[in-house]
Parts: structure tokens; sequence; C-alpha cells
């Protein structure tokens, strides 16, 4: 568009993430760690004296009380920021986005991508008039071993797709966090700020969105069994799904926050007619591939037999382990790419989740809920 | 019952189990591991030269032409088989059973029980009245480290139990393996031999029984949704359920025979209010205890803090490792220190899976295809 | 040499494995395993009772008071034991063999083979000019996926070996066992029973064999590090060791009673010019080949891909874990069919670790205790 | 010392680390990974035009075309960096870090330390009369489950420690790389580059120093069987050790680049005489602790129960897989704190290594190489 972004750093702003956040550190390190961009602004809380802590622990340049303040001068300074990080609570995120977006500023934003389905269609809308990029944190798509599960199916090693199972379970919700001062747990559990869904709108749309990545299929219809095991508790801390795709594959869905032992184990499986794949984030740099009658290969991040997009993920020599914030890096290293691209007038490439992945995933969680709202019943994707 | 078992080895027959089968020496393994029984009869094929060669193969005393024969001539020799092992194809499994209780001797049946559920209920009031021991060999219960998952549960130490996710998963039949010669993949497709279902009765019984058997919790009801992906196969080959407990905890089950890569894939897990559990088939000396806020523990085939239970089904030190004849064999050692307390006027004590345990697998059939057939939906084990 | 062994189990007697023995149960049920042989005869204690109890909870048709007794009687009786099993503490293995070979009975001996070096040479000769079967229970020999790396050895795939791990560690003699009552830890600690070395013999000698087994190279000269950390105990329980082998290959050798938390951990890894193996006692059923710009390979019990004299040793099918009993059988196996094999006139084939096995450890044993005498210097195999 | 370091990131350069190397960027990705320091100036290669291109590449302020103006430039600026990182070849690491030590800026260097064991010395004695902070990367020693493996050894939880074997091996020169253009294989093979040792230099160093780390205790003696076993090449690229510690523990280190199909694979087991450890570079975020008679306990990344040290080196919820970037950002982290620190005029806190681990490095290659030279013999550390 414009912007002259040559032999420099890009400049990020960030919208939440303050003091006592996890994901707010997760960004700053994602995005720099490239060294493509640094972060110069921030509106990091709504409570200002935090707003401010939170930028001086940064060392940023510009600290302010609110987005919108943020959006408008951010907009009309010369250096001013390239793009900005959403990394409010869900219901803040639209808004947020919508900011930026009709200041002219690129947006990368986390997920689920709006408060309400509605508020997604709207999001796509006002993207695909503005002709800036807009990202969706799925970061578990940066991982190399996901690259390359989803390059070993394209090419089709693993031949027609029968079977899919992917999990991403954890402990940390199965007790009653949020009424004993945990923040994350807080909102996350709170109707008004998380949305019509707990655990499936939070690490759900991960693994639907992961099941996507991977397969190339979509889900067409599903029955899903919601579960609120925490008394007192108001959105779903489990769920359990029944999956069909498009193309006809059967698959499994869980996600759940009362997982007793377990931390973020996320993980998925994809069985086809000529050979099988498995992957778990929690040991991210190894992928099995599964052939029958075959011994099973151990596949590793950047080693010398991996795809192209397998290898542009990973930075380190195969057994330097790359963890989460690599992956996450990966997410802003096609961002920022594009955001160079298109500021010289060339066309992005893409490779991120995008306003349509965003949007698929609360299409995911509204139909996921009615499911379960019915008796666990049968629900088109598409209806 | 007036038999004297005193001072020497039990007298074993088997049915069916001849030349080609996987299952028929794993029976004669199994049995005689303890030292406790020896096979000494059989009528092991309904082709005579086989049964012939096959008996001889084993240097068994005495072969049979049929199984009609056997149980007749058994009863009446003083030094007849004391009990029978039924290893034959499904249909057979109800018939083959019945005239040896009939002839008043023990039995030990292959699962599922019988052909039908209509059959399983006679069979259940056949024993009943007969007073006679009577096992079906759900033999993954046998597994040290399942002994002490159910141990685990009944202490508490997982607390009240909410999530269940159980899978049985395999590729053997991903391929249409039932026109190629494979005797073993022939029955199982074919509804005459098999029953109604194919991998759900292979597999997902197993599955289904582990669930059980662990938890101590039954299946309240389940939808299920049921594929045949090989091409011209009648039988399913491919499962995916949800299920709801009895406690109010919820579950998935699959069950798999084109899993593509997958060898023999049970495994389980278990969460509850206080701690999970998980536990591989395939890795069966271990067993993993998941206490949030604590290190995982790796619990191990006969170790010292072991249960009494799990310690009773181990035989060698810690690191020596057990695998699927040992675990099959400690169906066999219960059972056969049942037939022993019977014999001896006393009462039997169990340990081992029954002819209930039996029944409940042939519902679990009837009411998985119900579900299917209605669309994938809900309906209940108990209706 | 021409009793008649066609149409029946091999009938074998048994020395030592009276009640409380862990090794005595394991000869029983390998030896009967595929149902080739019977243990009919026993010479199990030296104490009369435990002796006679010992035979009775096995059903033995003769129990004896001597090895003595038992090796002139049998070898009278026309029903008499084909071959004997020596399962008693080192210091008797020689003489209990000899006595069983004089009579013309096959022996399968428990290892280290001999007391001394010196013995071991005699029982060489004695073998030399018997004509009878001599094996030597490194059971360790016996897993399907170690004769799958002995032939991928064989085969080329790992190119000249360069260097070689193996390990054989445990934490059971850590504290002073053998001051508890435990039987198993006082002889095994106790140079008058044990010879002179403890862990070395013990299980080190475990390692060394399967080391020159899998490789086919054998040890040239070794520099060895013996260390005895529990107080009092006379006999080493930790020994470190460089090894080189005749081909020029470098390699580590370590075996120790007391790493702490450790069960049976016996492993190696062998790398050549052209692959790297590595195999894990304690999950046995897997192998792993690596290949360098190759993703590794797990290669399984039993699966298709395996070699043929992997497949003969496995039972099921993959995924059904075969484990140290299956494979101390495998030894019985090859051992039984070649004593068929001779009684009927024909050659033996072998496979299993015979007297140049038992020489070969009991000359490591000298070596390993010669180098740590002299201050862990090297000294050659061969001098 | 003065410089006012208060509300700003800390200014870093780079020497060596130019396009195609591997180490530069590490070291700036990790420097700047907590966003309290950033890279400005670099002097990235002796070949001047590909100094100026990766200066370019990362944006830098200033690029130098050699080492000796960098220092003298940059100590002169007020906004001159606040310290160096040495990333060159071995032999240039201490005339680099004396440059810069001269010029009063503080030093990160690479390992091992120095091209002689002299240089060590001397360079010990110039830190020692600065008063700068100088840090060695041996980055194994930032992992999380590192210092928690420390922090068991120091509770007392292992007992007194009696064996430990430390592992380093990979595959990456098993072949002639260095005649294959490959820079990094280069001098890392060259005498002139690399000094008397090659992957004891090179992958052993990092091995005893994590040895040393972890369980506190010194080499005091070691006997070193080094290999070369590619044709032509003039340094070590496999060495095997026996290891005697201060405190009377045996040990065994290898280090090996020809290990065919592994990639980066350092791992250490502690033995003590009340419990065990385990730990795994390539799946680092799992530390095994093993106590006799007790479950192995799996302890992770940020793991509630883990200790403060352990909690310091962790940046993410457990289950959020921490690599090899962060473990090396632990070291600038405290690095950078300690700079704050000094120049603030308060006294460093250490907990990275020093000057004095570099110096035990070089004093390890030196004994590990005259071992070796002597024919494998035993030679005191402190002679």
């Amino acid at each position: 568009m414009g912007r002259d972004v040559a032999n420099r750093r890009l400049r990020a702003g960030i919208v939440g993430g303050g003091k006592g956040s996890f994901i707010g550190a997760v960004h700053r390190v994602a995005v720099e760690l490239d060294g493509q961009a640094e972060v110069v602004a921030g509106a990091m809380s709504t409570d200002p004296q935090r707003a401010e802590e939170s930028a001086k622990a940064w060392f940023l340049d510009r600290s302010y009380a609110s987005y919108e303040e943020m959006a408008e001068k951010e907009a009309a300074r010369p250096d001013g920021i390239d793009f900005v990080m959403v990394a409010t609570p869900n219901h803040m995120h639209y808004p947020v986005a919508k900011a930026f977006l009709q200041h002219g500023i690129h947006v990368v934003s986390d997920k689920p991508m709006s408060f309400s389905l509605e508020e997604a269609r709207e999001e796509v809308a006002l993207v695909e008039k503005s002709n800036l990029i807009f990202a969706v944190t799925h970061n578990y798509t940066g991982y190399p071993m996901v690259r390359q599960a989803r390059d070993l199916v394209r090419s089709g090693a693993i031949g027609e797709i029968r079977k899919v199972m992917v999990e991403y379970i954890q402990d940390w919700l199965m007790d009653s966090q949020e009424n004993s001062g945990n923040k994350q747990a807080a909102w996350r559990t709170d109707p008004t700020k998380s949305g019509i869904a707990g655990s499936v709108g939070d690490i759900g749309t991960h693994a639907e969105n992961l099941l996507e990545f991977i397969t190339g299929q979509k889900i067409a219809s599903l029955s899903a069994d919601l579960s609120t095991f925490v008394a007192g508790r108001q959105l779903d801390d489990d769920a359990n799904m029944l999956l069909r795709l498009e193309n006809g594959a059967k698959g499994l869905l869980t996600c759940s926050q009362i997982a007793a032992g377990e931390e973020n184990n996320l993980n998925i499986r994809v069985y086809g007619t000529r050979a099988g794949l498995e992957w778990h984030q929690m040991e991210p740099n190894t992928l099995l591939f599964k052939q029958p009658g075959q011994p099973t290969q151990i596949y590793r991040t950047n080693a010398a037999y991996t795809s192209d997009e397998a290898k542009a993920a990973a930075r380190t020599p195969g057994g330097h382990p790359e963890g989460f914030y690599e992956a996450f890096a990966n997410v802003y290293k096609q961002v920022i790419a594009d955001i160079r691209r298109v500021e010289s007038g060339e066309k992005p490439l893409g490779g991120y989740p995008t306003v349509y992945d965003g949007l698929r995933g609360m299409l995911f969680i509204s139909k996921v809920v009615e499911s379960s709202q019915k008796g666990a019943t049968w629900v088109d994707m598409n209806a």
C-alpha cells in the first residue's frame, strides 16, 4: 500500500497481553524471534496503571490508555505501527481488530476470532474489502512437523483419508480455578467474555483447525456431547464428538480441560488407504509415518528428507529442539513477509491461518453447541 | 463336584484352534504356562485330516472328529478332560460350549461369547443352573498393569471418574484380505460366522470389557457410527462411539481394523476428580498414573509398590517383560484354581471374565449396531 | 544317537531351581512353552525336603536327592530324561553339567558357564568329545528383535561397525541385600559360589555376549574399572569398560547392580559406516534402525518385513507383546530341535549359545578382573 | 561501572556468526528473546562483503570490517555496545574476547573458550582483573530440567553420587563433510582453527560441563580412548572415556560425531545412594527421577512441583514445549541481569557458566588428548 518497509524491522503494536497474561509474552517473543519486527507500542490493559507498567517492562516507545486511541494515533504517525497483535479476551477480539482494520493497519488476532458467529461474518466482510493482511493465531499449524504432515497428505502418501482422531486435553480447569483469583480461568469460563463455549472455543477450535489444516478436508457434520463437570461453571469444560468429513472419512474429536494430569496434550492421528500419521504437540519435533507392512518411520524436524515447507518452518539443525515459541513465530514469519509484500505492491502468499479459518472456527463453535443442546445429535456444518 | 484334581495337572481339551489358527496356539501356551494344566484332547478342525494333524503336532492323546463326540466320550472317561477351551469362529462358540456344559465339563470360551444376544441369554441360563466354571477370554484383563489400574480406581486414587477414552485399532483388514485366502479374515467378515458385527465384535468388545473392568462403571448409553471402508465387505471395519457411563462420566470408544500402520493398539485413559490413568497394550508393563500438580508416575509390572492383585498376575521381577501369553495365562490361572476349588467342594473365587461379561459384550454389540442403523443416535444399554 | 524322540515331547530334568528361585520357574516355562518338551524329573535343591516339595509343586514324576543320583538313574531308565537344565548357583554349573555329560545326557547350562576359566576349558574339551548338545542360557539372544539386529549387521545394512555401546544396569543390589535374607543376593555376592566377579559375571557376561552376538565381532582388548559400592561386599557391583573390537571398532560396556531406579535395563547401540541400531530389553519388541539422512525406522517383532530368523523367533502377530519367557523359550526351541536331530542321526543346526560362548564369557570375566586389578589398564583378550 | 542501563534494552554486538553460520542466528535469537537486549553492531565475517551483508540482513546499526575496529569504536561511543558475543571459530575466541575485555566491554564467548590451555589461563587472569562479566555458552545448562536435576542433587534427593553416564553423540561428521564444502565441518576438523581436539572440543566439553554442573562433582581423573574414523581427518571424531569423580563416583563419558543416525543426542544419567536421574536433550522438557522401590517420576518443565531455579528458567505453562533457543536464552537472561547489576554498582549473582567453567573445559580437552596419546591410560585432572 505504500509504507516503506525496506531495510528495517516492521513495527508492531499489541492490544492486551499485559502483566500476568501468558499470551502477551508469547506474541512478543514470537513476533520478534526472527529479527524481522519489533514491538513499539501497546494498549496492554484496560487498567491504565497496568497498561503503563506493562509497556515499560517491555521498553515500548508508546503506551496507550485505549485501543481506540492507539489505532487513531498510530495510523497518524509516519513511524506508526505496521500491524497490531490482538491478545485480549475473546469478546474484544473483533472490536479491536475492527478499529485497526478501519485505520488501515494489518491485524493478527487471537482465536477464536470473535465473540459470535455474526461478528465473524462481519469481520470477513471487513477484511475482504480492506486489502489488509489478517491472520488468526492458530499457532499449532506453525510446527515444522505439522507442515510435514500436511505435505505427506498432499503428496498422496497417506492415500484417501478414512479416519481422523484429534485430541486436545488439559487439566488446568479441573477444579474451580475461576473462583480462586485465576484471571485466565475467570474470563475463559465467563460467557460474557468467552462466548457460548468454554473448552470448545479455547482449545477445541485449535483441534478443529489442525484437523482441517493437515487433512485438507472439511468437517461436514458432527455430533457433540458437551459436559460441564465443575460445579457452578457455566460453560463446557469437556467435549466429545463424532465427525464426518466431506470426503466420507470418519473422525473423533475431543477437548477437555478437566483431564487430570494432562498438561497441553494436543495430538492428531490420520489414517488413509495407504498410510497413517501421528503427531503430538508435547514432543513436536517428531512425526510418525506409518505404512502398513513397513517399519514406522520417525520424521524429525529439519531432517534432510523433510519437505520444503517443513524445512522453511525450522531454524536449527535436527536434534536442537524447537518448541512452542518457534511454532508461533512461524505464523508471524509468514505474516511479516506478506505485509512486506503487500506494502511493496506484491501479492501476498499466505500460508498462515486467515480470516476464513477464523470464521470456520466460529462456525465450529456454533455447530458444536447446537448439536449438544439438541441432545448430541448430528448437525450439518453447512446448514 | 467330585473329580480328584489333587496332585496332578488338570486336563484340558480344545475345540477349534487347528493348524493355521493364531488363537489355538495361544490357548495351549496360556493354559499350560503355569504348569497347572495340560492339553490332552481336541477336536481341532471340522476337516478330519486337519484335526488329526493338528492334534498330532501337539502330541495330544486323543483327537476327535467332532466336538459332540469329544464331549460325550471325554465325559465318559475316568481320565477325561476337566475343561474345554472353545477356540472356534464365533457362530460355533455357543453350540460347543453348550455341548460340554451339558456333559458336565467346565468351559473357557472365546469372545464374543455367542453368535447372537439371544444365544448369550440362553448361555447365561445354562451356566447358572450348571454349577460349572465358565469363563470368557477377555484376556486383556489379565495384564498386571490392568489389574493395577483397576485397583487404583477402587482405592479412590482416581476419584470420581469423569472421562474415559478407549481405543482398539489395527490395520490388518485395511484391504480385502478376506478375498486373498486369509481364513482369519474370511470368517471374521462373514456375517454367517461372525454375527451382526465385524470389528465391533472382534475387538470392540475387548475395548468395552476393558473399560468396564478398570472403571467399575457400566456404559449406560451410547451413540455409535459404524463404517465399512473396504468395498464389498458386509460388516463394519471401523467404529466411533460416544459413551455415557452410569455415574455420569463421558467417554469415547473407537475400534478399527483399517487404521493404517497400527498393529494391535489397544489403549485406555481414565480421568477422575483426583487423577488420571493411561495404559497401552503394546507396552503393557507400564501404567501411567497422572496426578495434577504432581509428577506423573510410571508404574511397572511386579514392582514393590504394586497392588496384591497386580503382583499375583506377574511372574518375573520388574524389567523382565511379560507379554500377551502371560496375560492370557492369567485368565487360565484363576480359572484352573477355581476348577480345583469347585471340584474339591469349595466356592469359586472368580477374578476372570464370566458368562455375565460375555453377555455384556453381546449386549454391547447389539446396541452399537442398533445405534448405527438408526443414524448414530443414542441408545440406552438397558432398554 | 539312538533314542526314539519321534511323536513325543522330549523329557527334561532340572538341577536346582527349587522353591524361591526365580530362574527355576523360568526354565520350566521356557522349556515347555512350545509344547515340545516337559519337565519330568528334578534334583531341585540340596535340601531334601525342599527338593521334594519343589518337585511336587511342579507335579514331577521323579524327584532326586542329588544330581549324581539323578544323572545315574535317569541314564539307566528307558524313559529317562533327554536333557538336563542346570539352574544352580555358579559354582555348581560345571560339576552338574559334567555328571550329566558323562552319562550321555544333553545339557543346557545357566551362565556364567563355570566357576573358573580352567573349568570352562575342561568343559569345552568334555563337550567336544561327547557329541552331545550343550547350550548356555544367554537367553537375551532369543528375542526376535535381537535376531533382527544381527541380521541387519550380517546383511551389510549397518556397514562396517565403528562404535558399540552396551549397558546392563539394575538396582537390586544397591543396598546390602545379601545380609537381609535374600538368597539370590547372598550367593551372587559370595566369591565361593559366584566366582571372581559379581555384577560382571551375573549380568556383564550377558552384555558381552549380546554385543558379540549382534555385531559378529569379538572383543580384542578391554580396560575395565570395577567398583564395589556397598560396604562389606567382596565382589564388584558396578563396572565400566572401554572396548576395542577385532575389526577396529571401539566400544563402551557397563554393568551395574547399584544403578538406583533401574530394573533390568539391558540395551545396546551399534553404529557403522552405513547406519545404526538401538535395542532395549525392557521394550524388546521394538528395534530402531537409524540411517543417516533417512527417517529412523521402527522395526517390530513379527512384522512382514522382518528377517526369516526374526520371524522364526516370534509366535504372535505384531502388536501382541512377546517377552522374557518367549525369548528364553527360543533358546530351548532350537536346542530341542537339535536334540531331535542328533538323536535321529542328523547334524545339529545350532543357533543358540554354545559351550564356546560359555567359554568366551569366562574369558571375559577373567580379563575384566585382571584389567581392574592392574588399575583399569588395557588387557588383551587373546593373551 | 557506570553505564546507564536503566529503562532500555542492553546493546549487544557480535563477532562472527555471519551468513551460513548456525550459531550466529542462535546468539541473536537467544540474546533478544526476553526483550532485554538487542543486537546493534557486528563484525560478522572476515570477508568484508559477507560482513556487510550479514549485518544488513539483521538490520544492524553498525557493521565493522574487523573486531579490533569494533572494540575500539564501540568503546568510544556513548551508545556503544554493552557486551559482545563471540561466535567465531575456536582459534579466534580468545583474541576477540581479549580485545573487548581490554576495552571494558563485557563478553559472552562460545566454547571451547580458547585455542589452548595456556590461552585459557591468560583469559582467566584477564577476566579476574577486569571486573567485567564473562560468560561461556555452555547453553545446555540453561534447560529448566537441567536446573531441576541439579537441584535434586543439591537437595540430597539423589544421595551420594556413585555412577554417572553422559553421552553426546551425533552423525554429521560420519563422512568427510570437510571436503565437500561444508564450512562448519571444515574449521572444526582443522587443527589450526579447532585446536588439539575435534569432537572432544566441540561437544565433549558440553558433556563434561553438564556432568559437573548437575552433579556438583569434579572429574578427578580419566582414561580416554580417542578415535578418528574418517580417513584423512586429523582430529578425533569419537571418544570413549572412563571417569573417576572427586567423591569416588565412577563414570562413563562418550562423544561422537560418527554415530550413524544420531542427531544431537546429549543425555545424562546420574545414580546415587538414594535415587537416579535421566535427562535427554532431544526431549528436554522431561526429567526422569528414579527412586528404587517407587514409581519413576516424570518431572516436566514449569510444573508446579519444580524448583525455583527450574521455574525461573521456564517461560510457558507446562506442555508448551521449550527448546534449544529458550535454553540458550537462559544463559543470556542471567548474563544480562548481571550486567545490569554491575553497571548499577551491585554485585553479580552468576548462575551461568563463567571463565572458570571455560578453563575447566580447556583442561578437560588437554587431559583427554594426553590420556589418549599415552594409550588410553589414566591421567589426573589436577596434575
